[in-house]
């Protein structure tokens, strides 16, 4: 599930649809719409949903919209996203209650106007649930020329090293980077498999790889649904753990404690630099480029084609799909058509 | 080698010595200043090298004055670290040609002041080698109540997935976070191994585990001195990949490529945020210190004694270290008395 098979999730058959960019956004809007969201948050949230299903992750597209409408926080009530505390360079934001996908998308708009006046800015924000895609907010950040880290933390379902229950969120962590060829962004997460790809499994009732679920009284499983019901592993031992109580405690200063009084919950972070604040000429996006170049340029492993850089296959993807389409389950279509 | 065993390095033989903080102190900068460093530079190196003794990484103590020593870029000229542009937030550093140990000192010292005057700063610099622990750094920053990234890039040793050839520093990163009950920092290699760790097994004749060296033909071997010449592996996969990857463009801001003409060299850069341009109220230390308590109260797997937070075990060796003194081997004190 780690690696997307772009040939696999793109096959056109009997139970699939082929639908234009314009024809998803109109199908997800719509949906959106009728589960209660306004023309705006409805046009934020699908246009998240769509670049997700450009850049691969298929069930990060707009499937979502149907889990967002059987949350039960999406029925409960919310309020606009708000500043609740600013200096110049910061700002804390209350979400509101509102799904991540809007909460975060503020946040990284107020964190470009802070970055804009005055080089920096750290805005964080809470009240939320269901941060999306981080890379999406990330290369918003860095399509204004901006350096940034950006972190999502959440409720516990990540189990440290030692640990039977869970302690941390799947905490996602991401940097970007502007370069001269255009945004690089790298977005991972700190759990040994995303928790969408744990539901996916349990949906379709495939086993887990060994080593990543925990069921409800803290054994080891393969059983997906079992896993869901405990928690999953942090990733790559002592230093995922480590990775994932950092953005644990950066979701701390983005106010997560300040929703509920729960310190382990979720909190979107920005930290934001403008690179002309450290290179004055503005040589950042050059050497960044000649930094990829050098990097693809290394002498290879015998078979290996290509050395990855992150986000370069999603971006590319990404370019793909928008002249191909998007390929949807049918029976996803007819359920988002009657929201 | 990554698990520090208290016991077997602080054994007493006839072939060790065990000394006081002040007579090591004492004998590392005597060692220091005869080597050419002023008395400033030279406290400056030797309460690293005692910290990252007392804290259990032993082989980062007083044996480093010796390398120090040895290196070619000691002997090469150096001028003093200056600030060569500046932003209210902001400042990028001509490191010198000075050992890490002094630059990212100085770069802290610089970001500490700008973000006690605006409660956010970005301080990069470059020009240096051998950058040091970074958890020494960011718990200077931490210390002045500040949450902090600091990320230390270097020249390619680490080879990335499906490459034959190194083409990243091993490329630390470290978040330092104040808390009620003391800095709680967390600082990892990108590398599978440090490459501190491969010398030490070259100098031993010990292999290293399969799936960390290449040789110098980007072949797979378990031969220490053989993976000296050639690379080792990034951790973790496509994530420590990434995170590698980070590192290398963050050095980037902090002016690597100003050095040498090179984007794959040394850079050391603070992100330094004070809590309270977030949480007006002051409540961040005591939330991390309630974060730090719930993942220690975890209910654990059998047999386990403790869930371990990042740093915890190297302040509490650090305590017994300070009475009980530290353990050098009675070669490396004859050496640096010889210098």
């Amino acid at each position: 599930m780690a690696e997307n098979s772009a040939d696999l999730i793109d096959a056109d058959t009997p139970d699939t649809l082929r639908l234009s960019v314009a024809e998803a956004v109109e199908i997800g809007a719509r949906a959106l719409q009728r589960v209660g969201y306004s023309g705006e948050d409805a046009r934020i949230i699908v246009d998240q949903l769509i670049d997700n299903a450009l850049c691969g992750y298929k069930f990060a597209g707009l499937p979502r919209i149907l889990a967002i409408a059987g949350d039960e926080k999406t029925t409960a009530g919310r309020a606009p996203v708000k500043i609740v505390h600013e200096t110049p360079l910061s700002a804390l934001m209350d979400g509101g209650n509102n799904v991540g996908y809007i909460v975060a998308y503020r946040a990284a708009e107020v964190a470009i106007r802070k970055a804009r006046e005055h080089g920096m800015a750290s805005v964080g924000a809470y009240n939320s649930y269901y941060s999306g895609r981080n890379a999406y907010f990330a290369e918003k950040v860095v399509q204004e020329g901006f350096v940034c880290l950006h972190i999502a933390s959440a409720k516990p379902r990540a189990v440290p090293p030692g640990a039977a229950r869970p302690a941390l969120g799947t905490n996602p962590l991401c940097f970007g980077f502007p370069s001269a060829k255009g945004p690089v962004i790298f977005d991972m997460g700190t759990a040994a498999l995303m928790w969408g790809d744990i539901m996916l499994h349990a949906h379709l009732g495939q086993a887990l790889p060994e080593g990543i679920g925990f069921d409800e009284r803290g054994r080891p499983t393969t059983d997906a649904a079992a896993t869901l019901r405990g928690g999953v592993a942090t990733f790559g031992g002592y230093k995922g753990y480590g990775l994932a109580f950092a953005v644990q405690a950066l979701g701390l200063l983005a106010g997560a404690a300040l929703a509920r009084g729960q310190v382990q919950d979720y909190g979107f972070l920005f930290w934001v630099v403008d690179p002309k604040i450290m290179l004055p000429g503005g040589d950042f996006e050059q050497q960044m480029a000649e930094l990829v170049a050098k990097i693809k340029d290394t002498p290879r492993q015998p078979g290996v084609d290509e050395i990855r850089i992150p986000s370069e296959r999603a971006y590319r993807e990404r370019e793909r799909r928008r002249k191909e389409g998007i390929v949807l389950e049918r029976t996803v279509v007819d359920s988002l058509k009657a929201l």
